[in-house]
């Protein structure tokens, strides 16, 4: 396992309007004010856990090995749900036991999870309502300054898993679903690369979302016609319903968005 | 007085469509490379004094003494309003004398306020519109860099004072008001625990806000069923209305914002 | 030419619901574990070119000399347009041959321009919708670690222009037009004090914009009534239109916004 570089991210649902955010930052930079903090979002809508973990999982292996990811959706915050920090393919997770990381974890062999309950590390007064500040950020600022992560608590081997919707077969078609909408309006799917073309093997198919009616995957936006729609492999190497220099969430007049089923058909 | 960091922290009404902010940033680190700059929020209502100083209030205790608070909402710039250094609870803020500042320094004993009048901590070219760029971020950057607080200026104990809602008893109610609400809809208002509990003195007591009654508060959200109002001694000791898994605001079709009154009775 | 400081901007239409822009800075902070990212805006309008080029040239030359310039709107991601850096008035600029940098570009006498095509300098896999990610942000942390910047690339000297509105007179009006609306409301128009001065000529004129007709350019908001418009001179040298303690967008009914014409007549 890589050791703690210093950089700590911060995924919330807490927006940029309040104060919250930059409460954490400071509890960190009052334990260790070398530590680098990075923002990745705090626009993941207000309590969804899947959403919060679909870019969490996105969003962390572009950053160093060695980076704490701080992640606070925690709608359960004060009841019985575990503070936890996550350790996979050389990255440090912290944050609630909700299933937040759970798209990680079951993806990785060599894992350690460690229920946090050495209160030494949390700050002295524990709200009911904001453990973002009270334990997660001071952990995740202990631990940048390389205290073993296994002084945090004791090992547990029973995290809290995630329902999400995964792609599947129904009768001869590849079913799957959007799982964001981005600012440009376009659609995100599920459908891997590796899945649509294991479904397709190289035979003639139909993508289809709401009226969007496409028989190919394009290589750039600029493939369609301005205006036009299309589908490809995007950056994330999942499947993505777009308009070329346009927004394929007003085309669809904002009537498919997270959840949309997205349907692969052989022709 | 502890000295300075070389932690700036920045709360403005600029919002984050604009250069502002990142002009202000550019100004700094122009000055001192190795500052620090943490973004409380950029989205204080425009002109919003009070909820400016209000947020600031909130945020700037969590962060490590010796942190320097550039604050910037401003309606009055280029004004007569002058720029001002507050030295209190071994931090530093610097901003507008408008008020932002006095809800930190009416509680404190041990003070320093600097009128800021010395222009070679300044940007050579002042304009009318935004001392944020000419003297706040340039003081700033210069004090993170240790020049001594005292060079800046002379002394002054006139600091401009704000009025802002306090709760007060009429007849035999304690009314309190709503401060602000969050991104989650939760009502905060500025009934601290403290007050509260002098009031009700352990006997029973009725809290309204519009069409919500309570009749005791409780430690976490998941104390009420999912749906259903609840109050609660929040993350910043003060009380506040919420909706377990949803939105006090909404749930109150939006008529309850900032302002609204609070009414604790007893029963 | 200054030499990089380690200093990096970024200037995005990305938004900051998405995880876009927080996988660049892990992709910079993986090359460059000490670079120090500051954001200038994620907001600007979607596939806006001209939008992007004013914020960016309006922000870039408060930073210290040696900063690295990312920007990325690039509705033509993928296509056929170069990626580029430019070194002009001792900064770095990194991102779409799109006329981004134009306005910067003609500006300068002393200006060299590369194509990028060193790929050593790349992502090894480069997707053909986030060259944000799998291009600019590694050429960028590069850049800031100090590698020579004629290494990225063969120099060239035909760089894509962009057309954007420049004041003109028109019989005898001076014509501009409104570049951008801010977070007050604000309309900054592009004429500037020089183009403005040199027109009037200390003689009388008048400023029309949609139904607010002024006589005169004003110091300070405050200079108008609470509640009226007035023109001045704003913090950028451009002329800007304004509502002491209120918005001139809404005043003006939300119908004066990008584009709209500014007309300066003699009178």
């Amino acid at each position: 396992m890589q050791e703690p570089t210093g950089i700590i991210t911060i995924t919330t649902d807490f927006g940029q309007g309040d104060p919250y955010v930059a409460i954490m930052k400071g509890v960190i930079l009052a334990i260790n004010p070398s530590a680098k903090v990075v923002d990745i979002t705090h626009h993941v809508q207000a309590g969804s856990i899947q959403e919060g973990a679909i870019i969490i999982k996105e969003a962390y292996k572009w950053f160093p090995k060695g980076t704490i990811h701080l992640c606070v959706v925690d709608p359960g915050v004060g009841g019985r749900r575990r503070p936890i920090m996550v350790l996979a393919d050389n990255h440090f997770f912290v944050g609630p036991d909700n299933g937040l990381f759970w798209p990680i974890i079951e993806l990785q062999r060599d894992i350690d999870i460690i229920d946090l309950t050495e209160k030494k590390y949390w700050l002295t007064d524990i709200s009911s309502t904001f453990h973002g500040r009270d334990i997660f950020s001071p952990v995740s600022a202990h631990l940048s300054l390389r205290v073993d992560p296994f002084l945090f608590g004791e090992s547990t081997s029973d995290p809290t898993t995630l329902d999400y919707p995964i792609p599947y077969q129904r009768n001869s078609e590849l079913i799957g679903h959007v799982i964001r909408v981005d600012r440009f309006g376009n659609l995100i799917t599920n459908i891997t690369e590796d899945k649509l073309r294991a479904f397709t093997a190289s035979k003639d198919f139909v993508i289809k979302v709401g009226k969007i009616v496409l028989k190919k995957t394009s290589h750039f936006y600029s493939d369609a016609p301005k205006g036009e729609p299309l589908a490809l492999i995007a950056s994330s190497n999942f499947l993505e319903i777009a308009i070329n220099m346009g927004s394929a969430s007003d085309y669809l007049n904002k009537e498919c968005g997270h959840g949309t089923e997205v349907i692969i058909e052989h022709t």
